[in-house]
């Protein structure tokens, strides 16, 4: 399913080299000012560009074409478009019979058959999450004053983000990263017991992010070696504000109030320059693979913004849910 | 929500020392044979007995109480209940002004005030994953012939568990783990782009298991510091099979047909028998807390059979899901 | 899917000759007191007993086993559970092939096959209404000070509802008749635009009730023969009371405070102790089947509460999620 | 919410006076042919024009901007925009203060406040349903062989619908009508016990449609006058045809195999010349309000096709949910 969320329910749509890609957000209240300048920022954060990132440079225009009125939000659904504009199809046509590793070529071919769209990784591409960063704007409206920051902390296995880089593209290759989220002023009591926990919604959003590998929250993967006493958040005020944050703000699935932190693994971008050794589906052997077209070196520069998006787009169900307060009859 | 599935849909319910926990399995196909002992096995693998866990042993005998006859299930939901019969509540009666860190006292309070159930943990507990494993054994029929396994692979950072948990109990402290979760002979083609991406299914499970801190498939974090042409899975057969599995058996959402692989940390269970610091937010002052009752030393031993089924849950709904054919007009 | 509602969701379970039959009611606010006396009133209108209902009565106690701890709820799921204890199986043993008319015999054969529960209606029995009107009594506390009252104003075609019962009765037959029922105190602003109109979810939960035939708002059918000017209900005070109700106190799926009236019609119950006409699926030709058994000659006598629940259920429903408040940020 | 299905989902989104409205469709099997040719004939059909309908004409030009590759559907979401052309705001600025009897103005008003768009009534408007006919042509493409059908059967009380229309139009009034839907060549086995019945489903949804008033299944009223050996369908072959149809093909909430029948009475269009006296909320007091702009004198000759859609999409739904088969393992 291509929709997300109870409350705050957000759809995406479109492919690579489709006509439009959107996103419509469903749920959200009325009064929020809302306006295309608004996507700008985060839309930047995104684009290609820089060193690292695909030559393709799309504008990313948005159309707010529902929902909004006199610069605020109606309470009806509100659509986000985009047209895409620099397309190239013809370069990815003999991706059928020899499909690319780490990509959804062969997943979707046998998904959909004949019918997938190959196009740039049509409806798989990660020109999509361009709706999930329109979508995200929104939600991060609605949930402040939270405030969810997302940045790259290493890519390459190196703190050198930059030299990483370069490397990567000097070499035709192409590298991973792990970005790190931080949920500041967060509400106390958003999240439900078990199913719709905090982690559960915020995880189920990280891997609708394409080249997401993990999640960790607080201590994370280290909390596998600590002992009881050491892990244990120890409160220290009377608005629960806790001495170490290895729960990383939450305890059985909601907020307690202090930061939500986590820590996403990126991979290396599949698509790379090097050859690759690959069976051929046509002609049943293993054999050499070369990539024409525009790749990022370096996909998880781009993506800090499109986990922030897909943060605030959990958040932002959860609040919407939270505010249905007990009522005493 | 304590409920979980688009088509395979598991509802949980119940408390720590409540009179009943259980689960409803609502969309489970007719025919599959089910019967009380077929539970055994997955309840005597979560079951407390051992040393490194608690003292509190419930026989966890199920009634099957709707959805099956002449031992098959008729696609009328399930219902499978347990009686909570070895509940001491007066143990737990003063952690409301001193609520315990790492647990969700606090959480809980804040978030349904006053009407919180305090007892044992009340639907917080532990517990109340009996429901889980019930429904993950139904969830396992449905998948067959996958198979998800699950295992404790390191607890205390040690690979020595046995030792590591003696040591726990020594000290009346508690000690975390990993769990390592692989699924084999998975269908090709399940999961769905984006929202509903096998990993997002997975993770929304695994996150609704207590104690769990994180998730990474395949590569998971180590990913980061990789080359794209190293972790591309190159294909070697017309089948999909891939040389590496850095993938998990995913690619853009759906399965390849290789094996899911993944791992969990699992933090050391909260409750312990050291005194911990902590606030006492009726004195306003931070104060020593000891915790009476009966606990586990390593909670990590008795999960991976709850991950298992929280996995089986996921699939079973995409795989339910995924029977939807094209049809050719 | 046995299972309604975004927020306040109730999934129901159980089959007429099974062990247990109830409902889970998970989303109910806390605070709200519950105990099982509570249910006593709405259990007594559905039980059955008095002449034109069936002579097979359930004790129909409930226990409430999940969800409430003194005398509140929690906020976690509420269960509530029936023993089956005055089964006959027997007396359905030859249906199989000769399944009755009016009933689900037929259309249960056929979706689960050889594993539809026969044993008196199985899963589709009327009797697992119980499980609505249990979580309707949740549902009429968590939208007071809304009233929703239904009322049996004919049977037979007849407003001597007496008189025309103890006619079917007589003569082995059994007739319908219309349940109307009036919501009062109804907030303004619930229910959303399109496809979760009020409206829609109160239908919705309308055919959910076994032997419902149809709905009508207001005016109802009586509107296709009406003028715009004497439909339009104009406004006549500063509250958004209106003149007349032809709207049923709802305008764009939403409601405007005024009462919402509506009217279903029941049919005649399918068991009768007259001899049909209808086919043998084995011997393959239409032959005589004489229902043995205890039945309703009017079950529109035990419906009204079961309407009353089923429509308490979407407003509980539509209410909690019109407390979502805009943010003006 | 302005989504519906959980398999075959439809989003909506737009507003009368709006940039764009449309619909998103998202789990559609791959392989379907789609073009915007196919649109044509129902968009021609519910398209203003005729006597009894708006002077307002809108050309009505879809344009498929995801989903579609090669003339097929691709698995992914499938997105038809249209673009508002003919609009005249400047028409609606009074109706704040002074909401039109029989709309949404006051409902939309209360519900969201000061940013409820008021431009033709917004997001309330009937012209949204244009996304719901778009969807419906591709869930009438699913659901093939199954022939949805509706008509018009009497407008104004009278079976002469053109006299009745014409004088509507003289008097500056509206009328209303009632609405037969017929589904023919329906599958045995869709629909699914209690919540999801297939009753539910399509009521859920023909209360999406703006200006029905209610919905009855084959003898729907009638029946309450009826007697069990008259309303009881008697099978009459081993395909499971019945000699009457009372049940409308439908028996506990699934389908028999016969044809689906319902009715559906509309109100007279709200908007008429006519002056009408009404609460103006600023003034507060009761005064004539005189619309302008354009209208429909029978709305109801232009809503069959949307029945039509309203009903192919609940029945997509179902269908692509009946395939799950039972596997007996």
């Amino acid at each position: 399913m291509n929709s997300f969320g109870r409350i705050f329910r957000v759809s995406i749509f479109g492919e690579s080299h489709g006509i439009q890609i959107g996103a419509v957000v469903d749920g959200c209240p009325a009064g929020i000012p809302l306006h295309e300048n608004d996507l700008k920022e985060d839309f930047a954060r995104r684009r290609a560009g820089g060193i690292g990132t695909t030559p393709r440079v799309e504008p990313d225009l948005p159309r707010i074409v529902s929902g909004v009125f006199n610069g605020k939000t109606t309470g009806a659904p509100i659509t986000i478009v985009f047209e895409n504009t620099n397309t190239k199809s013809g370069d990815y046509s003999n991706l059928w019979d020899h499909p690319r590793p780490g990509h959804a070529d062969f997943t979707g071919q046998q998904k959909y058959g004949a019918h997938n769209d190959p196009r740039g990784g049509g409806h798989f591409s990660g020109r999509i999450t361009l709706g999930i960063v329109a979508a995200g704007v929104i939600a991060k409206k609605i949930i402040s004053p939270t405030i969810v920051s997302a940045t790259l902390i290493e890519a390459g296995g190196s703190k050198d983000i930059q030299a990483a880089v370069e490397q990567a593209v000097a070499t035709k290759n192409s590298i991973g990263g792990i970005v790190e989220c931080v949920c500041t002023h967060v509400p106390v009591g958003i999240g439900e017991p078990f199913f719709d926990s905090a982690e559960s919604l915020i995880a189920h959003m990280i891997f609708a992010v394409p080249a997401t590998k993990g999640i960790e929250f607080g201590s994370g993967f280290a909390a596998a070696a600590m002992k009881g006493n050491e892990h244990n958040d120890n409160f220290i005020s009377a608005t629960g504000k806790t001495e170490t944050n290895f729960a990383a703000g939450i305890n059985g699935g909601i907020t307690n109030g202090n930061d939500i932190v986590f820590r996403v693994p990126i991979k290396p971008t599949s698509s790379i320059g090097m050859p690759q050794e690959t069976f051929n589906f046509k002609s049943k052997a293993v054999e050499t693979l070369v990539i024409e077209g525009r790749h990022d070196a370096c996909i998880a520069l781009r993506i800090p913004v499109v986990i922030e998006a897909a943060t605030a787009i959990a958040l932002a169900d959860l609040c919407l849910l939270a505010q249905q307060k007990p009522r005493i009859v």
